[in-house]
């Protein structure tokens, strides 16, 4: 039976500190090169979807009934693709664009074109304006935010809790003009893997921001992406938006990135077709069409929903496993000792750990020295900063189960070393 | 014998034009549905490539010496198509990034990064600038042209020849500070189908701009577009650059568009190492990676820069005959007339046509009338205007042999109608 830290006494923890030490010099002479960094399917993900590059063979594959995949243009995506998407979606098919492999792209170049043309309702190019804020929910998805730093918005963090962000602090902050976007991730939330509650999700779409052009990135990664338990419907946010009065006010974006081929999936983006017209003519100086015949080779691998919820079944039984040997040794290792908390997600990429305020860094620190790679801390914030320094990001997916438990023991014993380092410095 | 326009008198002009306008009455009675407006590679060139689907079958091809090409990650591309295109291009691999399916996405890119953030050299973003000026070789490329313009650039058009843009304009344009950049294609130029000379590339690769932060835009669409005679060597412009010291001076841009498939090919981009470190960076907030399985499966396909040169061939086989059409077609119906000229190209896609001044737009609305949809006049210049209405772009790639030589035929009798009006209006 061990005992919470905070009932040790001094001497209590310095023998523990030693103890963990030991355990940890012990973990550092293996060598170990473990990565649960980045939310990057594993190989054997991986190998569930090889049919993908065997469904086109002949010439006469090659056709969406009458369209020629091969040949230039259709901006838009192929029909039957972006059928299948408005199907996954839930929303109409005149509301969907598929796009290249990386909705991440498409979400930048959404916010680009923000930035060097304006949305729908600007005045004028956000470049143009003295000052440009943003509302980002936190702990979320550090890539979200690098694109935002990158174009020199001022980044608010927003704080998250079960139910998504906290709408009473943003519908305050959406009162100021400069404010114009937030970063969502709606289902199986970047890192906290919580769903946005329907008040959540109603109050967002009902939100009357001073900003006229203000957006919505909806960020839909993991719309399908339960690995316990069926396939949970969400609310379409396009529709709820528009019966609030606020059509415009939101682009939805999700990929197949973790469905089929992280580096050669097909990302969509779903927003009213006031937006889509708009959006469609500012593209037009930019391609002439996304890669066609890879949406093709999606259709026919990937059929309708039904068939792509039952290939999501199959990548659940390599991940379910992974996500409880996470939080089964997570809870061996650190349970009864009373300085962590962890989220306990049913879908999405992550673990959310929460360890003794003031020692992430410094935990993600020893777990690099001793062979073990997790997302830098503070990265799930804007600027890289988590101002109580007590989150961590775990990502399972990638490495072997033998490998995630041996990478999910350093990290305990790190986290321990770093709390009783702290504790011992106090 | 036909008797040149410039020659015939009044009252034969009016006999003239009545012939014609019967003519052109028999040709709109048949209903054609022709399209001779865009460079689009036709079945036949498509049919040629199938093998490209069918490459990688098992796991185990999906992988790039070491490397997973179905994973997240590798933005500059895998190494072994990154090195097709240095053998390609003639351009060390380091130089090289292998980008998605569309050459235009990362043009658009570029400029939209030094809009955004700058480039390399430059002081501040070109959106914090008052203005930026853009040189246009004209006859040029319509999309190139809508790129800049989409920006707010104010585009300068600089006249062509057979050896490229005018240098001299070229040379005292660029003593402006504003002026930031120059569209070229260097090879089988879009429309006109000149190789620009060694003179002219020496020349653009020694320039000492005002900005220091000017930009080339190399544009090598058609590096090895050949239909007629053998691969022609071509200089090699990130070193000449070197030489003459402006090494961050120029991107080079090209693709399989017209080697494999228009919409599904894959496209890089060339530049100095230190342009290429700057551009990494801003590029890492865009996007986690290219599609990598693509690239394989050309690189797979193609083999070589020898294997690839060979596959030209048999798209030269098809494209040669249908450019003789064109160009005989031309001669036989207007060459005696004296009021219309046309470039002769060995390569590229286009074949450029100077009708009689004043009736370029004239020309392409009776062609839509006719049923022959041809780019529309004006857009190889920037802004869409043609100073002396007098050019049009031939794109013989997409049509069947004899549907071409249908629509060379209309277009030849409303280039003919076209200048009979304007002689006899005057």
């Amino acid at each position: 039976m061990m005992k919470a830290y905070s009932a040790m006494t001094r001497d209590e923890l310095k023998a523990a500190r030693d103890q963990e030490l030991k355990a940890y010099d012990q973990l550092k002479a293996k060598g170990l090169k473990l990565d649960m960094s980045r939310g990057k399917p594993g190989a054997e993900q991986l190998d569930l979807v090889i049919g993908l590059q065997s469904v086109i063979q002949t010439n006469e594959d090659c056709f969406d009934g009458s369209l020629d995949c091969r040949n230039y243009g259709t901006p838009m995506g192929i029909p039957s693709c972006r059928q299948l998407w408005a199907d996954l979606l839930g929303v109409r098919v005149e509301q969907v664009m598929v796009g290249g492999n990386a909705s991440l792209n498409l979400m930048y170049d959404t916010i680009a074109r923000a930035y060097t043309h304006g949305l729908l309702h600007s005045d004028k190019p956000w470049c143009k304006l003295d000052k440009v804020k943003w509302l980002c929910p936190v702990p979320g998805y550090d890539r979200h935010f690098f694109v935002t730093e990158s174009f020199g918005f001022e980044m608010i963090p927003v704080p998250m809790d079960d139910n998504g962000p906290d709408m009473d602090l943003v519908e305050e902050l959406i009162r100021d003009e400069a404010v114009k976007g937030i970063w969502c991730v709606p289902k199986y939330s970047n890192p906290t893997g919580c769903i946005y509650s329907d008040e959540v999700v109603n109050r967002l779409a009902a939100m009357k921001p001073a900003a006229k052009d203000f957006l919505i990135m909806w960020d839909n990664a993991y719309c399908i992406h339960e690995f316990e338990g069926d396939f949970v419907p969400f609310p379409d946010i396009l529709s709820l938006c528009e019966k609030y009065g606020n059509p415009d006010m939101v682009v939805e974006f999700a990929s197949t990135s973790k469905v089929t081929l992280p580096g050669a999936g097909v990302a969509c983006m779903a927003t009213s077709e006031a937006n889509m017209k708009y959006f469609m003519k500012l593209m037009g100086f930019q391609t002439i069409g996304y890669d066609k015949m890879n949406q093709l080779r999606h259709v026919r691998f990937l059929k309708d929903k039904e068939h792509t919820l039952a290939l999501m079944k199959r990548h659940a039984a390599v991940l379910a496993p992974k996500f409880q040997a996470v939080v089964d040794g997570l809870e061996r290792e650190i349970g009864p000792l009373g300085f962590a908390s962890w989220s306990h997600p049913k879908g999405g990429y992550f673990v959310s750990l929460e360890v003794m305020p003031g020692t992430a860094k410094r935990t993600v620190e020893l777990c690099k020295e001793a062979g073990v790679v997790m997302t830098p801390a503070g990265n799930p914030f804007p600027y890289g900063k988590d101002p109580k320094d007590s989150n961590i990001r775990i990502a399972p997916s990638l490495p072997p189960k033998e490998e995630l438990e041996a990478a999910v023991e350093v990290l305990c014993v790190c986290a321990k070393l770093a709390a009783l380092e702290k504790l011992l410095a106090e």
